[in-house]
């Protein structure tokens, strides 16, 4: 795994929070980040250009969704999922077990894998640790996720417990399957809301000296102090030398709050979420757009915001957009969302080199 | 009106073609040249950054869509539309005349204007010229257009004669209500498919002197030869000295043929509005990039074409896009149309500065 190094440049004094360098075959990835989704080879409504304009480095991909349409082998086909997409910098495809447990009908679940009705066909598709490798080899990301069984919460502790066992036994075949180099497979802390199945899952993984390991299933549902309650149980079984990565959070409150228990990278399909329904992101809070009060507003949307929408156009403009149902909208509040969170992130990457993360974001983690 | 200049760089040897440049305040228009149309002061999933890099240099913006949304005092507001939708080249409004005639409902016709019910509340709405002037006087664009009665096609003979004399007493009304030097106002030459009716409207306009002249009335259903048919009537009876623009037109044919006959600017709906139907502008034809065909063809869109879209992405790709029904791809068939009806009027603005007009475009000519 000689392609992927995470050193850590600082540690914050107060909190387990820690800015780092997490470097891949396309590139490095600065740490703590926010990562924008872009589920079927797109961030919704930008290009690439304007998706590096946001400051994004790193961007998601999702394997169940690029299984259905194209299908891996297309992607493949136009030299894997970079040249695919045009984004040259580094990519992360999920496993698909979450949309698996989340989005598929007929679902039937063995300890061989996951059977579910296409949603596209019909067709009655199976997909197993082994498969999931085979797709996000194919597919050809810098980052590759461990298929893993994601219970819905609220779950029993028997339930959670059955689906960490599993998960675990997943992993070991994806470790097994899986044989790039030039592709870090990430493994997936299970074990819900009990803290001694987190600890048990954390203590194993952090046994197979993986490249990279991520905090799942918290966000099937949790409330946020349950999300914050999985993360500091966790995070201090896994290693020191390993980029975290908390899945599915991408609110201002739980990414400073996980970033002080220490997390390195989040997803989140919020920003472009949003953007589609005329909402922006300032400064902690959501703006519906449409709102009358805009309408004569000829400021910019954030005027510390750097960003293409914030520095070309007035909140009155972008008004007029969504009123319109304009797709110009979309995109816009798209740029500015998705800059929104990778700024965020930015800025207490900079506090805690500076030594200032506590003090400056307390309001976030109080 | 010494900020609008047109001069003829080159005229064709055996056509009416003619290459020159149109002057205004916000920069020159090299002619003939398509111009894209962002109805409600944007042209439709496309930045103005993006509108940039396709060639595009003067932009359309409807009156009848702004008066309606947002309202032309916020437009002015924000310091007039080039500001509000932050395109600082050429703007050109049409005069909602177009579309008080095909699009509303409850429409009154009389000397002094037209009434109708707005589709947005329900309010009676009223369009003089006077009116239409001082929306377009308010909007700030750099070119604005006479208020105009545009007859259905078909039409009796007297139906359009009345109408294109209405027009001509309308058009001496916005001369009298204008009075912003910094805005040419051009004037619409009607008359149907009737010669006569042409000539006569031509030959008035022309008497008054306007900075630039419009072929109107020829899109609202006329079969191609007869757009043909009406611009070889009306050209020869108007300026040398003065651009001249065919309302609505922009397909391959009907463009070349237009230019053939001394026509310099053009606008239409058609890359954008195939772009969100899926569909790319390739070569002279018409692709639905949905098709089968498209699904494994890792070759740009139009290997000739410099856009961002053909650059970067494959068939493929776009192909994925389409079927996914990700806004991207309307973005991006959208910057690719746009740039292939630009630069098909460059290609051609430079076969007639190097002689080679008829001989290189006769394939459209005959």
């Amino acid at each position: 795994m000689s392609h992927f190094t995470f050193t850590c440049d600082r540690s914050c004094p107060d909190t387990r929070a820690r800015a780092g360098v997490f470097t891949t075959p396309h590139g490095p990835v600065e740490t703590p980040r926010f990562m924008p989704v872009g589920t079927l080879a797109t961030v919704k409504t930008l290009s690439p250009a304007q998706l590096q304009t946001t400051g994004a480095q790193m961007v998601l991909a999702n394997s169940y969704h690029l299984h259905l349409q194209p299908g891996e082998a297309i992607v493949a086909g136009a030299g894997g999922l970079h040249s695919f997409m045009g984004w040259n910098g580094p990519i992360l495809t999920d496993s698909g077990g979450f949309q698996v447990f989340s989005l598929s009908e007929m679902r039937t679940i063995t300890d061989e894998g996951v059977t579910f009705r296409s949603p596209h066909n019909g067709d009655i598709i199976a997909m197993t640790p082994e498969i999931s490798m085979r797709i996000q080899n194919t597919l050809g990301a810098d980052v590759i996720m461990a298929f893993d069984e994601c219970p819905p919460y609220p779950a029993t502790r028997e339930e959670v417990e059955t689906a960490t066992n599993r998960s675990e036994r997943w992993l070991k075949r994806c470790i097994a399957s899986h044989s790039n180099p030039n592709q870090a497979l990430f493994g997936i802390v299970q074990g819900g809301v009990y803290e001694d199945l987190r600890v048990m899952a954390a203590t194993r993984l952090r046994s197979l000296d993986l490249p990279g390991y991520a905090v799942g299933g918290v966000s099937v549902g949790e409330p946020p102090e349950l999300i914050d309650a999985a993360v500091r149980q966790t995070v201090p079984h896994l290693p020191e030398n390993k980029p975290r990565y908390l899945m599915g959070v991408g609110t201002y409150r739980e990414m400073a709050r996980a970033i002080a228990s220490g997390i390195d990278l989040f997803d989140c399909v919020i920003p472009t979420r949003f953007a589609r329904h005329g909402a922006a992101l300032v400064q902690g809070e959501r703006w519906n757009l449409k709102n009358a009060r805009f309408r004569e507003d000829f400021t910019p949307l954030d005027a510390d915001c750097p960003c293409y929408t914030c520095t070309q156009f007035t909140r009155a403009y972008l008004c007029h957009l969504v009123r319109s149902k304009e797709l110009l909208a979309y995109t816009l509040l798209s740029i500015h969302n998705v800059t929104e969170l990778v700024r965020f992130t930015q800025r207490i990457r900079e506090a805690i080199l500076g030594d200032r993360f506590a003090e400056e974001f307390r309001s976030w983690l109080v």
